[in-house]
């Protein structure tokens, strides 16, 4: 009885340390991410989309200090009164908070003072976490998952804010690349008609949306083996495909036209090559790599001039259960980033999101959580789709196959690829 | 031999008869509805999602002169050369049109031009239509069912262009009112998960995007076995539901505060009294009636307040698939037209359009038609959701339990109301 | 004594006479105006600049309803007592008015019921006339000249309106040419520094903001004795002139860029040949007449190109002042009208409204005048520029040397055009 | 002979040394005007009218390295090739530039790297001032000036930047404030009808736009002898000012409407007290200073509401040709400013920059210079209207009785307020 009351208490231990470690480990990620940053560079907002680099690093840490301190941690006193309003973000239950649009002129409190923020609410977090009710512990988990996707956004927004200068900045050195060969065409994996279990299942973490986990009736089908890559995409940019209105949506057509798109997004066409520009600076579109940086519509397009279609979320989960979702081409430190050519072998995560046929909308028997961390993701559920797999952008061990990733059919900032599909 | 020859010339007799009769009434109909419009009327576009009652005239005519006559009639001379520019819509194959936004432009050809328009091309189908071959005699058929779907939008866009107008004149005489006792509450009609058919199937005329008939999985739930009244939404309106952001969807929230939405479409507080705009003017809200003109965005909202949630379209299918697709309160003959209270009874088609919480995409195994025709509905299968049902503007025969609607969440011009669902 | 009274009492006759005889003739040419304008014609809105012909016939029946009927006949009863609210345009001192922008939405009242509105308040007007008080009789007279101007408006809204309909029709016939030679070069009327009268003077009527009659000082100048001519205006175009910053003010280069204009309004190239969409369809552009439809913009910008500049409105009022205001090309009664090439000999009346550089603005001693009425020209002295001269649209009697038109630098839908002058 | 030539040559070196110290002099105020942002705060741009401190800091260094050093210094190489491209501000003729809008997005160069380049090029033009020819040395000449100009936006820029921080961050201290007596009611300067000497004379330096000097005829008026207080505006917003369209412009009661304007830019009342942002944080207004951050439209709104009228430009300048242009509230070293109560005695300069009613138009005989720098001041000569006096941010020795500011009418985030005028 004793004995088995200390292996509990044992078992506690280890799993304090392990959430202190893991606490640890993301939030020095966060913070090795934004290392190459200026003051200026960490506060200008380069679109309404995207947030300053400052912001995320203080939302995530409001997010543990709101969650967390505040509400379960006797006597705590906030960092500064003032950071909820400015650091909330679409928690309507947290009350007013600083318009979307305007975080870019929050030029005070400066990146260290930020700095300071984070590293004064780490203190606090570690400091309490031994003594934390089980549901507070619940928080930290989530708030790391939390901080994880802002770590991708981090990424992505601060590679939109470099591609607006027109100095074309590298923030990191180039990653050393590693010559593969062209991959060879698509390979196509097949599956007959299936009832088969969808949505996340047991103890680990995952977000609401993830479940519950449901039977659902998967169609005969089959799904490519690996994604699209800037060879074949650059085929159908040279055949026309960003100007013939029958490979489009409707609503793609219309965007393709307002904006005047003819490529992914931080292509340009230099001297008769395409280059695309990233955190290590302006280089040359590599064509074996996955391209990225390709809205839905695009997708779509794409897929329909290739004679298919893009997978539903379902046939992408089916498929990708069988697959290491730690494996593949994901964030695991700060530094340049790029999709890379496969080495081998159908990969169903990292190097980019893949864009699937599905709306974002709810499981059955799906409920939002009480109170304001219930507002996390059902409140998105109109006129977003489903991405599906991981990017390179992607902390390692952030990705799941029941991971349900969601952007508007326009958007293209994020590492956003194509998977074909077809059916049988 | 001789006699099946004759009995096979028979049917045929029969079906060109068919289609000849069918063929009248739908344009006769059409003509009907547009009765009490002067020519002014009939050519101003009081929105970009609306057409003037004079295009609506136009360019389903077009259809016929297009895929029909010009397309399989020999020697067919268009009636007027400069009139497919101006009466396409979005047949991207058929080549260059007149903006969308900028129909309400075209004073000329006036109303009476158009009626000859019409009649010409009438006479036209009526004397081919013997000689047609089937190809063409399915394009009839398909564009009399286009032709019906452009009546709903003919009767909802002519009502947003009289609400516009500050004298708020009354087209029709009203309805007369029988009687009938408020309805009770909700009965929910319980179903266990099951795998069912869902789409169109048989010989039976239906839209691409009806099909392809496919298994699908449906989970437990249940459906309400009738539709959200105005006096219900009345107490939702009064419990601050317009006001309060846990209710709706972060996109449905920003649209309520842009817009300064407070009440369904057309309806205004005067004295006290809710009342609403029709084509018999402005008048009292009617309590026992279904509440109509709300969009997605308020229907999600008023059943997240109602701790229920919107069904989905294979829910809905499946409920409905057991009722009469002819019934209930569809479109007969012109004159003012509204939901009505229910007679009693779980009802699913006519009254108003039912939102669902599906996204409008494609069946498994769906495929563009080829050719012009073929951009008939895939191309915008996205940004939408799905209504089900029919409504009181639905010419009756058009609906069916297949039938697939779809509109922007955040429209609300067309008959649409809310049918709420619950997991089990 | 007895003679003297009826010497009074016969001027006061024939000054009753001739009020009733200027008021029928006024309201004659506009509805004349009209005459070959369907309801649809009538009723459409073609941009928010413009108004529905429909609208200007009754806004000026307002005005003589309003100011004359209402406030000065005793029992007058209105004809509607909706028609203040749409008809009344932008006298807030008139209280609440539909808004400018959706002025084509009002389908109803018909055209017909409006010129029904119209013959009921003239029917009132004139028999009313022998007993109004002075005030009134002024206001008569303020009346017509309000509606020539609105003859005016009607006009080019109409043309504008049409020339959105992709089918340009012609509404009149085009107006017999008399072949002329081409104008020579331009001819420059010097004038050394002087003191000059400016403004109206003397008891004729004259719009508020054409006084007080004051001292200016012109300083030596030269002023072109022609208006700039379409050949001329076509080199400009082939120099490249609407491609060249240098020629143009920054908010001119900034417009030019954003709708890309490449031409005077109305004005395609077809066939090699410039063209000109007017009320008589679309003709090939006479290079010997003057240009027209062009912009404050555009009339600096070739000013600056052809190394002169505008004229003040100073300059040019001293040099018309020995002009006759009623010769030249300008409205007589209803049909097609568009600028001529000159006769020869200097003209300032007629053809095109002259774009000067004279901001809008008050002079000396200007004051409102009190009441509704007092709102009319004064509110819009900001932002606008001053043209002088009359044009093929506005009635003959109409302009005179002190008149002050205005548009903002962008508008080109009046018949504008250029002079050109410079320093000495 | 030769002690003329001496002599001559000492009144070169003189000159030169001036010129020297006049450059270090501006060039050491921008630097001070700047000292207390960070990277962060020089980077942002807060709204479109508004550019960086890092951009001002960079574009006045561009002007000399441009004009000066590029076009005048043999083998003088860029600092760095692409900061033409970056801080160019308006110059067509010097190419290509970076979007206005985008200015914000530029976090690279830093701060500190503007300050090399600044550095960097004022060591370039030290050296070189020696040697320079005649025509270099005005433009180094112009280039102070234009500094100078740049300075005062500076100030107005950041002070709308940290506007727009939630935390009305204090960049300054505030000013000392002696306690003076609420201004006595505004005593009238009258002046009869005269033609009088208007614009800029000799060879002291001058804007363009400030010539060329000529005689107008100034009608007879009288011109207050100091500006509007705080006091007198509350009055104005107490009655309701804002509120009534009857005082306003169209142009501006649209403006009013739209913006939701209620005082003066900010202006917010806490605790039922007028307070106002300043580079000292929120503060109470002061009722005894003068207004200041009004628009045109509102100093006109208010004029009509006090029963008089804005001066134009001619009678301002007569009546200040009087004063000390190098008196009053003006800017001579970095720190809070604002607009002071005066100590009594008319006062022309400083404070306020001053509406007036006049257009900003050419001049009779102004000619805009040749080449890039010719486009300085010509282009913007539309819909803009002219301000006088200078404020306390105008550095002083920069305003003169010839100065003509200009700004777009609903412009007023420059220190802008109002004197009034009268007819006689």
């Amino acid at each position: 009885m004793e004995a088995q009351r200390q292996e509990a208490a044992g078992c506690a231990d280890d799993a304090q340390r392990a959430l202190s470690e893991r606490y640890r480990a993301v939030r020095e990620l966060t913070v090795a991410l934004v290392a190459p940053l200026s003051d200026a560079d960490a506060t200008v907002q380069s679109m309404d989309d995207a947030s300053p680099a400052k912001w995320h690093l203080a939302h995530t840490t409001w997010f543990f200090e709101t969650f967390v301190l505040r509400d379960h941690v006797p006597d705590y006193r906030l960092h500064d009164e003032r950071f909820p309003f400015l650091f909330n973000s679409y928690y309507e239950a947290e009350g007013r908070r600083h318009a979307r649009a305007r975080r870019g002129m929050v030029t005070r409190p400066t990146l260290d003072e930020v700095r300071g923020y984070r590293a004064a609410v780490d203190a606090a977090v570690l400091a309490a976490i031994g003594t934390l009710p089980q549901a507070a512990r619940a928080l930290v988990a989530l708030g790391c998952h939390h901080e994880e996707q802002h770590q991708e956004l981090l990424v992505t927004d601060m590679l939109h804010l470099f591609s607006e200068n027109p100095l074309e900045p590298a923030i990191w050195p180039a990653a050393r690349k590693v010559p593969v060969a062209m991959p060879g065409p698509i390979g196509w994996i097949a599956r007959d008609e299936a009832v088969v279990e969808i949505g996340h299942a047991g103890e680990a973490f995952a977000f609401d949306c993830e479940g519950p986990r449901h039977r659902a009736l998967v169609p005969a089908h089959a799904i490519a083996d690996r994604t699209v890559t800037n060879g074949e995409w650059a085929a159908f940019i040279a055949d026309g495909g960003y100007r013939d209105a029958r490979w489009w949506l409707s609503d793609g057509w219309a965007w393709v036209q307002r904006e005047g798109v003819e490529a992914p997004l931080y292509w340009e066409m230099r001297d008769g090559v395409w280059t695309r520009f990233g955190l290590d600076g302006r280089r040359v579109v590599d064509p074996a790599a996955p391209v990225t940086h390709v809205s839905f519509f695009e997708a779509d397009a794409y897929a329909s001039w290739a004679g298919a279609r893009l997978p539903t979320e379902f046939e992408w989960e089916a498929a990708a259960a069988a697959h290491d979702a730690a494996g593949g081409n994901q964030l695991d430190v700060a530094g340049a980033i790029e999709p890379r050519p496969s080495a081998g072998g159908p990969a169903f995560f990292g190097d980019v999101w893949e864009w699937t046929g599905s709306a974002y909308r709810p499981y059955p028997g799906f409920r939002a959580a009480d109170g304001a961390v219930g507002e996390y993701n059902g409140k998105f559920m109109s006129g977003q789709f489903v991405l599906r797999g991981g990017s390179c952008a992607t902390p390692r061990g952030h990705a799941r196959a029941s991971y349900r990733n969601f952007f508007y059919p326009h958007q293209r900032w994020q590492f956003t690829g194509v998977r074909l599909a077809k059916d049988l």
